[in-house]
């Protein structure tokens, strides 16, 4: 049974104003496994954003935090087979418990030990399934992924792939210069269909940063914590990470000024500046 | 037998300030076992300040190490077990060697596995143990501890913990809004009564940069190395970052921009800065 | 064999700007296997000037990557056995491949048990061996290294060591106010001899930026896999360091400042910047 219910429509301006404010007010715990380039700026995002990140990673204690997470995020960034069975404890404890999760497939589709790794996590039903379009396209097993961690596909082209991957989980994104977004709606299960959101803004500084995909999977998670339905909670975040973008590349010198200046901006959006700036495309999905 | 010397009265300003030029002068190496979030940013925080940070935590090179540092941080953010292993080794060779160690007891309250190090590791004797005051209430066994890593309790509900803790070694601290900071003053052993000074100052945005906390564990150890007693050099460190902050703030937009200016700060921070800005409030602590 | 050509002059000013014009045109794929402190700060370099990281570890993965990564960079700052196991996997897969790979050796010299790891690693023929001047001199085995990382020796007193461990690979640094830069030099193997570089400007900041040593050994890497031979290599990466951290002193108020200046600057290196502030300062090696 999912973590959440399913959406009901697509994801509104109002809804992700919404989730803003429950993020705001309610500030949840995070639960991060997750890779070492990461772990510093991701648990500063999830912090300025509004959330509190706690990076329990370890066997000993992976499945016992999950149940009292709001939300855990599982990214493959640098796996050690430790942390991978902290994984497999963490989602088997968020399950049991009725918590969401995220899947973060860094990486999965170009290299074969973390592709099986990740495949199996799929199984177990991730809330959202989020990463760039060459990962989503390697996760749906639809082409040969890159080896790097850069994607070289558009978004848009891993649209089939997402639409897949919806098998087996509520909500999925592609990350890019538009973030493409894909969740079931319906009024029931039965009678539910993919469809498409796609997310415009942002800044081109921000695949200059490491680990912001990364950081967008962890503050994904926090919203799944607060959110009505897990398509909204993807989307609200998507928009949070773009607005900011937008705020902190008009001050920014370069990529590391801006790292600095995205972290003040996570902060300062607030409900106005995501009605200005959010910008919101929403298409039927092809099924 | 303590690695420093009781100290025979509260620390005063001009205790402080000479600990801070004894710590510019002799740029102590700090060994650290710490978490994977904190690394890097506790490594600029002991550089910026003053001090020579070393992040040996291997089982095969802890010990050997300890016995070199100037002083040793033990810190429980996110413990592998080969870690622990490491931190076992590392505080029995800096107990044999004579070297001073710092216990920072993350989580330790809210999650039963690493409790159980942390009681073990406070068996040990640490010079001084730092935490929130969730921690520190935690560690101490005197009620619940969070279940996240920031404290929801003021710092001085954590003082009958503090003085608890005192049995295991010679000075504490639970870090808020205003920092709680005790220890052993006296003339011998027999005679030495708990004492308190509270430390005010500060900004509200250091606990919203990630690892703040963990990194204000290094830079006590830092001073532990060159401090004349283990409560000057909490209080020291403490003070130091206290004054760093507010001017860190002034300059700032938001939490990135202000963990940029803090590390500028701790090294901006002399002794007319700290004369200025600090804020000692004596008190004497409850038996 | 080696995986780039022997050097048939000293590095010359066109030359390091033709490496840097190909870095920004191929944007390496650069593996790095390095320590828990640097991660992210090394991640953030490569992409700011112009190379795209992956921080492949683990043993399952570490062999299969290093055949198709642009090049391999070796740290040995805080190695675990697991993760000496992957530099083990993926040198040897390197090797294999013609891939050309950067040894970094922290520590070495200073720690016997990691001075073991980085001798065996010698044994395997880096393209370039990159450390500060107590690493160089304590991995030659000509000296007693330093126990912290901070190099408490003057390059120039390294270069005996440098050309010793030439023995094993094409080139050598060892990085202080003036980086020295030292490789094998001739129209063949048997008429090659050791030449020096010595390469000035810089910023005194940088070494009080941790990592910023390990993230220079992750750009040679970076500029292996797209010049015509190693020494060029090393000397354009510390041409491409030395004029970003001028740049980045000019506007910075500390070490924290500094850090975000630093990346803007990798990325605002370009061909004009560095035939006006290289310094390069050639001499003939001695014997």
């Amino acid at each position: 049974m999912p973590a959440l219910p399913l959406a009901k429509r697509l994801p509104t301006l109002d809804g992700i104003v919404a989730a803003h404010a429950e993020l705001r007010a309610r500030r949840p715990l995070v639960q991060c496994l997750t890779n070492v380039v990461s772990a510093n700026f991701m648990a500063n995002v999830l912090l300025a954003a509004g959330a509190s990140p706690a990076m329990v990673d370890n066997p000993e204690e992976a499945a016992g935090f999950a149940k009292v997470a709001g939300a855990v995020l599982v990214n493959l960034g640098t796996p050690t087979s430790a942390q991978v069975e902290s994984m497999r404890l963490a989602v088997q404890a968020a399950n049991a418990a009725g918590r969401p999760w995220v899947l973060d497939p860094i990486g999965a589709g170009g290299l074969p030990w973390r592709g099986a790794v990740a495949a199996e996590l799929l199984r177990q039903n991730p809330s959202v399934v989020r990463g760039n379009a060459s990962e989503i396209i390697g996760l749906a097993g639809l082409g040969e992924g890159a080896p790097g961690f850069d994607s070289s596909d558009d978004p848009a082209q891993a649209v089939p792939a997402a639409v897949e991957l919806l098998r087996q989980c509520q909500a999925v994104s592609a990350s890019g210069p538009v973030d493409h977004v894909l969740g079931w709606v319906g009024d029931s299960a039965d009678s539910a269909v993919p469809r498409l959101l796609r997310i415009g803004g942002g800044s081109a500084l921000l695949p200059r940063v490491t680990a912001s995909g990364c950081a967008l999977g962890a503050l994904v998670a926090a919203y799944l914590a607060v959110s009505e339905d897990a398509f909204t909670a993807l989307s609200a975040a998507h928009v949070h990470f773009a607005v900011a973008s937008e705020l902190a590349e008009e001050g920014s010198r370069g990529p590391g000024t801006f790292a600095a200046l995205f972290l003040d901006a996570l902060d300062a959006v607030d409900a106005e500046l995501i009605r200005q700036r959010a910008q919101l495309m929403p298409e039927q999905a092809g099924a």
